[in-house]
């Protein structure tokens, strides 16, 4: 007899995280590669996963003053010239519209009608927007411009892995025009905290906030602010980005209002981004070798009740569970799963879904008047009097959520470790050790090759310094700054 | 002194009903005209109106147990050309993605990277989505599957018009697969009577539901029904479609599937769609020559308050303007405009965004614990006790509803005739009149080119049927069937 522990998913994450990875994506069938070159299909249950996370982010959005609206996604590449740094940090990777119909030609169907300028599918709007917002600020009582798009981009990556990094891609794009450089600042900053407050807070992910190191910022960003996560393999995930651009892009597109002394200036803009990737973020923080795990703000169901339907009894046990159903709160997400397959399968199947409680009815539950749980995080199955499970159901979700950050934060506290030197730097990473390495760094963009060598990257400079004086591990210079060093995704 | 009675707008609808569509756009602030070519951009106070939309919509579709997903927007040329009514259908109209990065080359961007297999932007997605449901659909257990996507489509349009009529719109596509025929019919109808629902009943638009001509379905389904609107200068506008397809699609993209006999056979699937083309739609139904008009359902505010600011008293008139806004039920949505502008050029803009009431709040009405409220429809201004005005509020808002609703309806009813010869049909359309004309029609595609002379096209075969027998307009032929002819969009 086999004493080993058998999980819901074939691979182990000790094993290999990335096969693992995949088999959480498969197993909760949360999206699957497309037939197209780089680009994946959200499945409904990836996609509820995302309607969720829009529903929490767009409110709050609504609730600090942005409104949202739609702008094309065809950018004609001449407008992507303006602007220097952007253009460049762009071009590598954009799709690009040449032609405006087909044609039969040889019984084949090839491009035609070939258009005067190619247009860019967008990568990012700044460009499109800040066109838009030249024409809206004439004066300083039209600003602030406090705006949002929710929509899908493209950029053309060579490698892919789904959520992570395919070429077309879900977010919602911020993008706001002020006044004054120290309002526009104030809202970058206000983006950043929102980020962190739904990657930590809402989500639960373990995520170190900060400013990306100057030579890593948006391409054309005077400040990018930045959520690192860390994943259950110790690498960082950039999960969401708040930039202040200056007066770059106002320049370049000429957001130029009348101030409050009558004269001409510049609007100083940001803009702010958060993606589809954070599911992939979001699934390597929280999975486990049974599949997917939820937070509640995200999970699409939080019960889900199995009848086990047989023969003459099948109407009395789908009275009971919808007669259980009907006494959850409103705010608890209770769905009871009907379909024809067999009760074990589906089981199985919510488990890898992550969902925080699973009840199978059956005949002996009604006998009993008791409930089959089966809960998620850790996977236990008990039997429980009904009125008891209805009397705690709600402390018992709230467990959940506690839970799942407690586990999450101590993983990923432990991997955070200390060097004072580029040797215990080296030392750390080329012995197999993953985590966060916390290091003093002169900010400077010398020496970088060493930490390339170490397929390792400054991440970000985090927003809680310890104030200490110390050498900058790749420099040797004194300097205050503590930076975190990482792999990453 | 003129008499003229003055309005918000500079053109009359009667004058120029074209022009006056642009000013309502204009003057709503809803879009404008994007740099790109064909191409708009939604303003927040238009991308309000469709958030309503989808919000309403998303909830009904979600309630009839349809599921959101997205899917790639770029689908390979070669998936096209497998169903050749489909591609036929599209491929003049597509942006076609050729490159995927941009060079420099003689100090200009040019494109580069050409791709093997040219990518068109989604006109629509049965192909793609087929493709998955293939993947999906293996057995009678796995049907029906039923799809949501909101998203952007394109269809490069020759003459553009905004909302009318880009090259880039968003919609909603719903795509499903059934196990029988049966099944798959019942979607296509339930979906065109949601449709219905929220045309006629939700946005108060008149509309009049059918099914499309035999030549004029959606390419490659084997029914398309159709909601078509009636517009103010009487031309139509196909404001939503519901296709059943067959096993058209099914059978070029595979979705096959084990049957209750243990047979492998095809799915039925349909599809069925509206887009921001319904802004265009609501705009020319409701819209006067004060501007925009709106149902409450979709309206952005119900009420605006526009404090009139004045020095020492800002801060009592703030005060007593929270306190009105404070009193009204949490459903109506009323917004207190503190915007640095003059409160008659404030009320005037609201006046044009189809605000049902606008409140201009001084110290007068302090003074005299009233309200000075201005009324959309009709346009009135007048003074009421505070009181009085909280007591009948939301009978003042149902009124308005119910007034938009029958002023459109009454409209329109007026403007539908019915001909019994071709030499009517000409007469009425060639001497300027314009509406709906109800004729008898064999059903035939013979002598169309007698309506292509008068402009005119069959717009639906309507639902509802006088049941008496007539002779075709087109071929002389005797017919039961009743056809609904007008000019269109």
């Amino acid at each position: 007899m086999s004493m080993a522990i058998k999980h819901a998913l074939k691979t182990l994450r000790s094993e290999d995280f990335s096969a693992w990875y995949q088999e959480v994506i498969t197993g909760a069938d949360l999206a699957e590669n497309a037939d197209v070159r780089g680009c994946m299909v959200i499945k409904p249950y990836g996609y509820a996963i995302w309607e969720r996370m829009q529903r929490i982010l767009d409110d709050k959005f609504k609730e600090l003053g942005h409104t949202n609206a739609y702008f094309p996604m065809f950018i004609p590449i001449d407008l992507f010239e303006r602007e220097a740094e952007h253009v460049a940090g762009f071009a590598k990777e954009m799709a690009i519209v040449t032609h405006h119909r087909l044609e039969q030609c040889d019984g084949k169907l090839v491009p035609a009608g070939k258009l005067e300028t190619p247009l860019a599918v967008r990568p990012t709007s700044e460009m499109i927007i800040g066109q838009s917002m030249a024409k809206w600020a004439k004066s300083y009582r039209d600003l602030p411009i406090l705006l949002n798009q929710w929509c899908n981009v493209v950029r053309w990556e060579m490698r892919t892995r789904m959520f992570l990094r395919t070429a077309e891609f879900l977010w919602q794009e911020g993008h706001t025009a002020h006044e004054t450089e120290v309002e526009a600042r104030r809202e970058a900053v206000q983006m950043h905290e929102v980020y962190k407050w739904f990657i930590c807070d809402v989500l639960k992910i373990f995520g170190i906030p900060g400013k990306k190191p100057e030579y890593d910022k948006f391409a054309g960003a005077v400040e990018t602010y930045t959520v690192e996560a860390m994943m259950q393999d110790g690498k960082a995930l950039q999960a969401a980005t708040s930039h202040y651009l200056g007066q770059n892009f106002a320049k370049a597109v000429g957001i130029e209002f009348q101030g409050r002394d009558g004269k001409l200036q510049y609007a100083h803009t940001t803009s702010w981004g958060l993606s589809t990737r954070i599911i992939g973020g979001l699934i390597m923080s929280h999975s486990d070798d049974d599949g997917l795990n939820l937070p509640l703000a995200v999970a699409p169901y939080h019960i889900v009740i199995i009848p086990m339907l047989k023969g003459e009894s099948s109407q009395e046990i789908m009275e009971y569970c919808q007669k259980i159903k009907a006494m959850f709160p409103a705010s608890i997400r209770c769905f009871i799963d009907t379909k024809e397959y067999s009760a074990q399968n589906k089981k199985w199947d919510y488990v890898r879904k992550g969902v925080p409680f699973i009840l199978e009815i059956g005949s002996k539950e009604i006998e009993t008047e008791s409930v089959c749980v089966t809960q998620r995080i850790p996977l236990e199955k008990q039997s429980i009097p009904l009125s008891e499970f209805i009397g705690s159901i709600e402390k018992m979700l709230a467990d959940h959520d506690a839970i799942l950050q407690k586990r999450n934060s101590d993983f990923c506290n432990s991997k955070i470790v200390h060097v004072s030197s580029y040797n215990e730097l080296k030392e750390f990473f080329s012995s197999g050790n993953t985590g966060f390495v916390k290091a003093k760094w002169s900010g400077t963009a010398t020496n970088l090759q060493k930490l390339d060598e170490l397929s390792v990257s400054i991440r970000c400079i985090p927003t809680e310094q310890s104030g200490t004086i110390g050498k900058c591990v790749l420099t040797g210079d004194e300097t205050i700054t503590d930076a975190i060093f990482a792999k990453s995704y």
